[in-house]
């Protein structure tokens, strides 16, 4: 492969790192991470390049990008904005593609990473963008009712999470506690969630920000958005479904929300952008899309060791520059780390179910996993969700969310 | 007066400072903002005696807290903990009133403040805590049906709102353009919101931190809350009636959330304590209360020139103490800066209404400000909301939250 890029001087596409070339984590993916390993003291920046990680620390120093890079996490990146992302991500692709650097660059076992959140979270939203999922829950919870709201078409219904609790990918998630009372019981009652759940998300990172007053259109999607990140927005559906009305989710949603520890930057995944599946009634024009950010990420549902569903993102009703849009029509600002999501991906058959909500129906459907009938979460159950798409050379991947359940506290 | 403080020195609870004895802001009140004045550079740490501020950088430096008092804001002492806190209210306390200190402290008038956001805003969760106001809510959208929701009298219902958007008092507030549909329009359209509205709330900074997993007991309230301002959850009622099912208010609320300037700390409101009005049916154990945190704050809500309302905090159904118990006990993480907030406080009689929505009924019942007919708020109008309460010597003032309505961009 050869050939010349727009912002480097190598005119190879091939990495000199063994392994990578034809890997999901070839020089065409990139993503960066915020890792410590054996002998380093606190988080630094890498980025992985088949199975090994360059410490972009090291890497960079000398180079224009030398402070961006030498933070302990991505929080100056983000804020440097678009001509700084395209200028690390040219400067990284000559490094890992000119046979020269390899006597210089060091590289890491990616398996001795120990990965910590990559950035620091502003805002939380979660949307609700998925016309497949929006309708399961419809049907499961309104079964005599319109499955989706009025609003649902014309606008990418969203809400506020709490970033503050927002982890890394690996970290326990306890079950937790809270106040539930199911229809048929007078009174509510406190303890341990009976409804665990996971959400199968698509998470957008933002980088450089937007002052209050100010509103981003459809077109400057890439200027704001720095990349992405899988999202597993844990739920206590018990706990959800009685606290929820009439101001939203709340503790059924604010105990633990998971992403990925490598951010891909949205330049990977030029080769994924598609249109979406279609909107209908027209959308009005401040969410009208210039441009195609469909994306054709697949993903999978691994519980218990076994693979249950693989939510297909390029089904998804709402692009996430509308959700963008949406998000700060109304002068809402935008800081770097700021993170906005999906809501759970589903698509129309059984096996393409992003919660367990949908895969039981409600809980009155078992399905199979770890060759028992499951619901919902059991304690000690793993969950991880995976990612890929295609890249410019092969399908790249993007990081893995991964969380497995502990037991409440007493 | 003459006292010895459990934590200084001073035998006098009198201050030095002219013409603060008696007045709003005497030694029983003592908050702190974030201000630059004529000749500083960058924000500092202040507190405010009569009608003249303190520099803490330059009175605390050379003590045991001049690291906590150097910093652009409230952050490092807010996650300094209950002891530091106070500790540095009795080192001041004793600095104010003993006539040696007199000769050394530089008294700055308030009048030269400019205040700035005085901590960094975590996780901004708001209540629903006011039985008047959410029956009002519902009578009004809800004629036919309960007036309360069946959750509501069991748990303080909350949700997350948008930290970003948390502004100073002061700052303009620009009319947010959004979607809306009217009950009796076929089609959403968008534009300026013609429902623009205040709601006269009280906040709760977070001080200490709680990591992931652990809870806050009603009883170690303040052992995590370091103080309360004064807060104008601006909402935009027309956007919010069309967006908010099924996941909760979004665009209608995340476009700017006034906090005052000043935070007293809870120390101050000690005399202000007070039981809560009574909570029938009984609460489930985890939100028992361990001691009275109903707080006797009086709210005065000034449009236009005129006062509108007086909204009496003490009627709240719900405890913030009830409030931080239940937003921690899913085993949520809390940071320093994390601000919760009552919620809308409105009081049984029509002139004790903290929303616009309430005081015009829906905007059927116009109301008289500035002597004309009202009903939501119009480009141009200020809304000033004053907050005071008992304090040890006296009525004490709480920071003011002031905002005037801009009109939307084109």
């Amino acid at each position: 492969m050869s050939t010349r890029s727009s912002t480097g001087t190598s005119t190879s596409t091939t990495s000199w790192v063994a392994g990578a070339t034809g890997s999901a984590h070839d020089v065409d993916n990139l993503p960066y991470a915020a890792a410590t390993w054996p002998g380093s003291a606190t988080p630094r920046l890498v980025t992985r390049i088949g199975d090994h990680a360059v410490d972009l620390a090291a890497a960079g120093a000398g180079t224009r990008w030398a402070d961006l890079l030498a933070a302990p996490g991505l929080d100056p990146l983000l804020a440097a904005g678009p001509e700084a992302w395209a200028g690390v991500r040219g400067w990284l692709t000559d490094l890992l593609t000119d046979e020269q650097a390899a006597r210089d660059v060091v590289l890491l076992p990616v398996d001795d990473l120990v990965l910590h959140l990559p950035f620091t979270v502003g805002d939380f939203v979660d949307f609700y963008a998925s016309e497949h999922h929006a309708t399961n829950v419809g049907r499961i919870f309104r079964p005599d009712g319109d499955a989706l709201l009025p609003n649902w078409r014309h606008l990418p219904v969203g809400y506020h999470g709490r970033s503050g609790s927002v982890v890394v990918s690996g970290t326990p998630v306890r079950r937790p506690c809270g106040q539930r009372k199911a229809p048929d019981e007078p009174l509510p009652s406190y303890g341990p969630s009976a409804r665990l759940d996971i959400e199968a998300e698509l998470g957008f990172v933002v980088g450089r920000g937007v002052p209050l007053g100010e509103r981003v259109p459809t077109s400057g999607f890439a200027d704001h958005v720095f990349g992405v990140v899988g999202v597993n927005d844990w739920s206590a559906r018990d706990v959800q479904a009685w606290e929820y009305v009439p101001l939203g989710p709340h503790l059924g949603k604010s105990f633990a929300t998971t992403v990925a520890g490598w951010v891909t930057p949205l330049a990977a995944l030029e080769p994924a952008r598609v249109p979406l599946p279609g909107q209908d009634p027209a959308v009005l024009p401040y969410l009208t899309e210039s441009a195609d950010w469909g994306l054709d990420v697949e993903i999978e549902v691994e519980l218990a060791g076994e693979v249950v569903s693989r939510p297909p993102y390029r089904l998804m009703y709402w692009s996430p520059a509308q959700m963008l849009a949406h998000l700060t029509v109304n002068g809402a600002s935008l800081r770097p780390g700021d993170l906005f999501a999906s809501g759970t991906v589903s698509g129309p058959e059984r096996d393409q179910r992003g919660s367990l909500l949908e895969l039981s129906w409600g809980g009155r459907e078992p399905f199979t996993a770890g060759g028992r009938e499951r619901t919902f979460l059991e304690d000690g159950d793993e969950v991880v969700l995976r990612y890929s798409a295609p890249g410019a050379f092969g399908r790249i991947a993007l990081g893995e969310v991964r969380g497995t359940i502990l037991p409440a506290l007493p």
